[in-house]
C-alpha cells in the first residue's frame, strides 16, 4: 500500500504571504484543496483555496509544471485527477512552493481572487456516484427501525455494502434542496399517497473522489487502492425517509435519496491528508477477518483518517433573531467498519471500471451515541423523541428553512489543522 | 399525452433507393434508426441505418434541416436527443425523404457506407442509468427463488420499482462479457469465498433513451412523459446470481450486475414506433388503480409496443459444429406491468433531473411461460433444471464461450416489420 508521504508541504513551520492564510480554520498553505471557481466573467475554471482567496491555476500556468497545465484548461478537475498521483503531487509542492516563498508574491498575487466574491461549482463532472454504507453504528441504528429482528445482516462485516446513487442530481453546497414530493404509505395508512415528504432528513457522509481508476474487467488491489483515491470531500445524502421505508425493498433506496445531493466543492487532497492518517479500528472480537483481497496491513495501520466531522443546523426562526447554528453532532471519522481503501477495491473487485472524477460516498457516520449521530433518524429515535433547537423550536426531522452545515476538520498532535470548508443547504418549501 | 403519431413517413407502400432495404428485417425505410458509427477513420460520428448501408449524417448536413445540423457535430446523439420532439420528427421526415424519392441518389449515395465495415459505438454519452423492474412474470418469478413466502412486496403494484445502475461499464453489443471475479458465499457455505462467478446470467430487457428531460426540482407529469422517451434499444443486464443473492440486501444488486451491461447500438426512435403503439394489457382484477399522477388514459390506450423479443445462445461448441444459435425464449413486450410513460414519470415525480442520453431499462421481460422467460434464472428455476442445447450440452447458467443474442421485432397489421438490430455478446473466461 503506497500511502500518500508525509513532505515539507505539511511543514507545520511553513507560513504563506498570503494575508489571512496563516491559521486559517480550512485553508492554511499546507491544505491546498483544488475546486472549480467562477468569478464575475462567469467561466467556471480550476482554482486552490488559501485562506480566503482563491489561486487562479490558469492565471499560474504559465509557473506550473509543463506536463500538469495542459489538465488544467477546462471547466473540471477530471483531467487533473486522471493523472498519476506522483503528478498530483509534483502539482501540489510547486503550489506550496509559490504561496510560501514571497518573492513569488509579485508573480502570483495578481491571481488571487477573493473568495466571497466567487461562485464555487462542482469539482467534476461525476460519471457514477456510488454511496456506501460503512459507518457502522448508522448501520445498527437504522437497520434497528427499518428491521428491528435483524438490525445488521449477514453480509455487513463480509462485505462493504454499497449501491448505486444518481449524478445528476448532486450539486454543490449553497444550493438550495426543494422538499421532494413522492409516495410514501404511513403504517396506519390503508393506501399509499403522494405527496411532500413529511420525514426530511440530512445524512452525514464524507465523499471520496476517484483518481486514474480501473479499465473494464479489470481490479484495483487494495494495495493499489490509496493511488486511485484522489480527494475527499463532505456529503449531504438527503433523505426522505417516509418514501424510503415505502420504496426500498427489494432494490435498494431510489426517489428516497435521488432528488438531491451535497458536496463541498473543495476537493481536499489525500496529499493533504497524510500527515491525518490514522490506524484503522481493530475489528471487535469475534468479527470475522475480510477476505484477503479486502485486506492490507499498511491500510489497516495507516488508512483510516482522524477527521472530526460536525453537523450544525440554523432554522429560519433561528436566523431571523440572530441566533447562530446549533451543533446537532460531533463525531470521528473512524466509525467506519470498513476503510476506503476497502470499498475502492470491493468496487473493482469484480472487473467494474471506475473512472477520473467518480465519487463515493461513505455512507452515514455516526458515533455510538446520539451527540455523534449523524442523521435525525437516528437522533431522534425514528421520529419518536423529538430534539429542542435553542429558539424552543422542536425538531423529528427537518423544517422548510432549515439550513444543514457539515463540517470536517483534520487534526494531529504538532500539525497545523487543516478543514473541508462547508457543505451547506437550505431546504426550500416543496413545490406546488 | 402526446403520444408519437404516424405519418407518411410509417406508409408501408414507401420503398427506399437503397438496394437491401426494402425487406430488411430490421432496418427497411420505415425504421431509420440513429447510432454512432466509425469507419476506417476512426472517427465517432451520428449515422442512420437503412438496410445494410449506414447514413453518415454529417456528409449530407446540407440537405439537412440548418437547425438540426448543430447537433449531428459530435460523436454522441445526446445533443440531437436533447431537441424537442417536433425537431426530431422533421428530421425524420427528410430523412425518409432523402432515402425515398430516387432523384436524391446522386446526393446522397456517396453518403452511404457498408454497415459491415463500421464499427458501432455507444450512442449516448450515458449520464445516469437506471434500471426498473416493471417484467410482472420475472418479479414473480425471481421474488419466488430470493422470498418464497413473499414473492411480490406490497410495494410492486403501487410503485414502478427501479434502482439506479452503473453508467460506465455500459458497452455496444459486440463487446465481450468478462465472467465476473466477486464475492458469494453458497447457502452451504460457513463463510463467503472471493472468486469467478459460478452462475453467470443474462437478461432480457428493453432500453429507453430519455429525450430532452427535466430541470432538478421540476416533474415530468405522466402526459407530457411521452416527449421525454426518444428512443428504444435492447438492453443485457448481465447478472451473476451468486453475487447477488449474497449482497443484495437491504441496498439492492451491487457488485452483481454493475461488471458489464449491453445494448444494441440503434436508437429505434418513438417515432418510428408510431404504428406499433399498442394498448397496455388491463391490470388484472383485483389489483389496485395507481395513483394520479401515474395515470393517464391516453398512454394506458396507446403507450405499449407490440413488440416481440426473443433470446438466442450459440455455445463455443455450436458455433465450432457451425450450427445456429438456438433460441430460448420469445415473448411480447406487453408482459411490463408499468408502461415506459409510468416509470419516467415516477423517476421524475420526486423532482429527480432526466439528462439527455440517460438510459433506463425495464428490467427482465418474461412471458408468463417457461418458453418465455427472459433469464436463465427462469428457465433453469434456479439452476435446479438445465435445459439441453442443440449440441447435447446442459446450461444451468452460462458457461464460458456462450454467445447471448437480443432480438426484437415490431409487427401492427398493415405495418411494415422493424427491427432493433441485435444485442450480443461472448462470454470470456474470468480473468486470473
Amino acid at each position: 500500500m503506497s500511502l500518500p508521504i508525509i513532505d515539507e508541504t505539511h511543514d507545520p513551520a511553513r507560513t504563506s504571504w498570503v494575508a489571512g492564510a496563516d491559521g486559517h480554520p480550512h485553508f492554511p498553505v499546507q491544505n491546498l484543496p483544488y475546486g472549480i471557481f467562477s468569478d464575475s466573467d462567469g467561466r467556471p475554471r480550476p482554482g486552490v483555496a488559501i485562506g480566503d482567496r482563491i489561486l487562479d491555476l490558469q492565471a499560474v500556468a504559465a509557473l506550473l509544471p509543463d506536463a500538469i497545465v495542459p489538465t488544467l484548461s477546462g471547466s473540471t478537475l477530471n483531467a487533473l485527477f486522471a493523472l498519476p498521483a506522483a503528478d498530483r503531487r509534483t502539482l501540489r509542492r510547486r503550489l506550496s512552493a509559490l504561496l510560501v516563498d514571497p518573492t513569488n508574491r509579485p508573480a502570483v498575487a495578481p491571481a488571487l481572487l477573493p473568495a466571497s466574491a466567487c461562485t464555487l461549482h462542482l469539482p467534476m463532472a461525476i460519471g457514477d456516484y456510488t454511496d456506501f454504507y460503512v459507518g457502522i453504528h448508522h448501520a445498527n441504528n437504522v437497520g434497528r427501525q427499518f428491521r428491528p429482528d435483524n438490525p445488521l445482516l449477514p453480509n455487513y462485516k463480509w462485505v462493504p455494502i454499497g449501491y448505486h446513487g444518481r449524478a445528476s442530481s448532486i450539486r454543490p453546497s449553497g444550493v438550495p434542496v426543494v422538499r421532494p414530493r413522492g409516495q410514501r404509505k404511513p403504517p396506519d395508512a390503508e393506501v399509499p399517497s403522494y405527496g411532500a415528504s413529511e420525514r426530511l432528513d440530512y445524512e452525514l457522509e464524507l465523499g471520496v473522489w476517484i483518481g486514474p481508476g480501473n479499465r473494464l474487467g479489470e481490479t484495483i488491489p487494495i494495495g493499489a487502492a490509496a493511488d486511485h483515491i484522489a480527494g475527499f470531500c463532505l456529503l449531504n445524502d438527503w433523505s426522505a425517509r417516509d418514501f424510503q421505508a415505502w420504496e426500498y425493498q427489494p432494490l435498494g433506496p431510489f426517489l428516497a435519496k435521488n432528488f438531491h445531493t451535497s458536496v463541498s466543492p473543495w476537493v481536499v487532497t489525500a496529499e493533504a491528508l497524510a500527515p491525518f492518517r490514522t490506524a484503522q479500528p481493530p475489528r471487535p472480537d469475534g468479527d470475522p477477518q475480510p477476505l484477503p483481497h479486502l485486506w492490507d496491513d499498511a491500510d489497516q495501520a495507516g488508512g483510516a483518517l482522524a477527521l472530526e466531522l460536525e453537523v450544525l443546523l440554523q432554522s429560519a426562526a433561528m436566523r431571523d433573531a440572530g441566533m447562530a447554528p446549533v451543533t446537532l453532532s460531533r463525531g470521528p471519522a473512524t466509525n467506519m467498519y470498513w476503510t476506503v481503501a476497502q470499498i475502492v477495491a470491493h468496487h473493482a473487485s469484480n472487473g467494474c471500471d471506475l473512472r477520473p472524477g467518480d465519487l463515493l460516498g461513505t455512507g452515514t457516520i455516526s458515533a455510538p451515541t446520539r451527540d455523534g449521530f449523524g442523521s435525525l433518524l437516528e437522533i431522534s429515535r425514528g421520529g419518536t423523541d423529538p430534539i429542542e433547537l435553542p429558539s424552543g423550536e422542536m425538531r423529528r426531522f427537518l423544517a422548510d428553512g432549515d439550513a444543514v452545515t457539515l463540517r470536517a476538520t483534520a487534526r494531529a498532535p504538532g500539525r497545523v489543522a487543516i478543514g473541508f470548508g462547508e457543505c451547506t443547504a437550505t431546504v426550500l418549501p416543496a413545490r406546488a
